[in-house]
């Protein structure tokens, strides 16, 4: 079985983080008591403890195959994709919670995400350069389409919802679109696309730093304020006139 | 790993087919402002999405596999497997959404269709040749049951739906009825069967057609009639006196 | 392909017992037409047709991998997580209908569940010695927060119930949770870890044992009186003064 290089040490400092990010956010969660609001917590703590999993994997050489792609092995980490398939969707309930979005609009996202991650995974295992290309924009292309959700619809169900809400929408929306466009740029730069610009080694730094700021990051911003999340799952009859 | 031979023109005539489904879907549907007709919609887009991707993947070489059966050595598209475990439980809900069926009926349908695609996939990847032909009579069964509340208690449910909800819906449940036994057949007589009656380039071709039928003309015939998705999707109480 | 050896006369009699079953549960619900009522049967049913299903795999030795762990190769029945995967989160899904659990508690009951499953399969496929117990330790440590749940939250939701709805629940509740710590105490003992001290064969009958009380015996205590879910299944507001 292929077992982690140098990058390993990049994979422990992630799993460290999506400990303590947990740990934190458990802390913060532990003494509230509306249902609402709640659910904020559990969405989150899920995805840092699916991430620290999913980092320990990948630490400890169980999340990492190898392709043969052309006369190059390359050493590819499959257990990413496992941990976005369930990281990935959480995040947009998290954005779409906070926008109160209708039924429809988190069905499309999630169901347009885990369309992106599949054909991800189905690029990062593909033997043919060209083919592994062609995934990786297919894949892309769901990116694309689902942050056009993201800016569009969701953002102008959000602006109906009261002022700081409305805000920290915002700022969330903006990290997410910020960071998440910046994985398949990470990846096609990297040991997964023929070009290989960047090493293993650093290819796995930036994503664990994508990670931690996508993941412990964004719940950092969403739990900084209970006020804000006391708004957020106020119903509409209980707003001040 | 194994490669698609002459019967990669069919997968490749799928995969087009898929894609201007998709496209023909999604461009009736953009205008769709009600909530409730939107999900017909949605779902219909995504089935042919996966679809699409199902058969490039198997296009190109990476829905591919290879089981050794007795002395012989089979390629088995596992692929398709996939796809169904995605877009038959989204037909069935779009059948169960037409027909008003409670919430027990479609966890019911979505449950046994699971159990038909995953014992189907067991049966194809077996590679003791009597134990193949028992996963396939177990999903086989599964696919039986099925469509005895297809036409058992989803039909009674949609009788009390408006008239030309109700005629939809025979006419979509009798072209599932009609497709989807196909489907054993196909695989009984071609190359994952001890048969082999028919080579893997007609087999091939047979699950294309009825993938196209069951799928883009499903959908056509589903979304065809704003008028009709309008009635279906009318609250009772709105219901003409 | 690994092929079961002796210890196959237990999965075949896991198989059997998991079929008994569910014919019983099949014939006993057949005639319930009260919809909440129903839930309780189907997920039952769905239990022991995925047991059944798993069981057969295990014994036809589709099941079964390989694992090279040091100088000792572990036949691994890796269809066991298959079958958890799914079957957990329903026996859990029973328990909290009849205590009328919150969204909340099932999401984290069912999150929690399928967390310590996927880390128990990771501990079973791990190759180094020292890693599969680190695995093992996460995973039961995410059972004893679950069982911490039922005991706790779950119990004190169930204690709003009518009383013979909370005696069938503390019942069940007892059973499940007596049944589920024996499972990693088995795995740890078993072939799976590095002690071995108890053989492959034992270890398949105690798993079946297992097994067949805890969804088998688990469902005919839940399904025998059908008075108990008829009290478990009536609105508050029907309830008697």
């Amino acid at each position: 079985m292929a077992q982690p290089g140098a990058e390993s040490i990049w994979l422990w400092i992630g799993a460290l983080g999506m400990a303590i990010g947990t740990l934190y956010f458990i802390g913060r969660g532990w003494s509230v008591s509306d249902v609402e609001q709640q659910l904020f917590y559990i969405a989150t703590i899920f995805i840092t403890t699916t991430a620290f999993a999913s980092y320990l994997a990948m630490a400890t050489g169980f999340g990492l195959t190898e392709v043969v792609v052309g006369d190059r092995t390359l050493d590819i980490y499959w257990a990413r994709y496992a941990d976005w398939l369930v990281t990935t969707p959480l995040l947009l309930f998290d954005l779409a919670l906070l926008a109160g979005a209708d039924r429809n609009t988190i069905a499309t996202l999630v169901g347009v995400d885990v369309f992106m991650i599949v054909t991800g995974l189905v690029a990062a295992l593909t033997p043919d350069p060209a083919f592994r290309i062609v995934w990786w924009g297919i894949s892309s292309g769901a990116l694309l389409f689902l942050l056009y959700i993201l800016v569009g619809s969701l953002t102008m169900q959000a602006r109906e919802r009261p002022g700081d809400v409305g805000n920290l929408f915002q700022t969330l929306r903006n990290l997410t679109v910020a960071l998440w466009v910046l994985y398949p740029v990470v990846w096609i730069l990297g040991t997964e696309s023929t070009l290989q610009l960047v090493p293993l080694y650093w290819e796995t730094a930036a994503f664990m730093v994508l990670d931690l700021s996508a993941k412990v990051g964004f719940g950092f911003l969403l739990l900084r304020s209970r006020n804000v999340l006391e708004q957020a799952t106020r119903r509409p009859a209980e707003a001040p006139a």
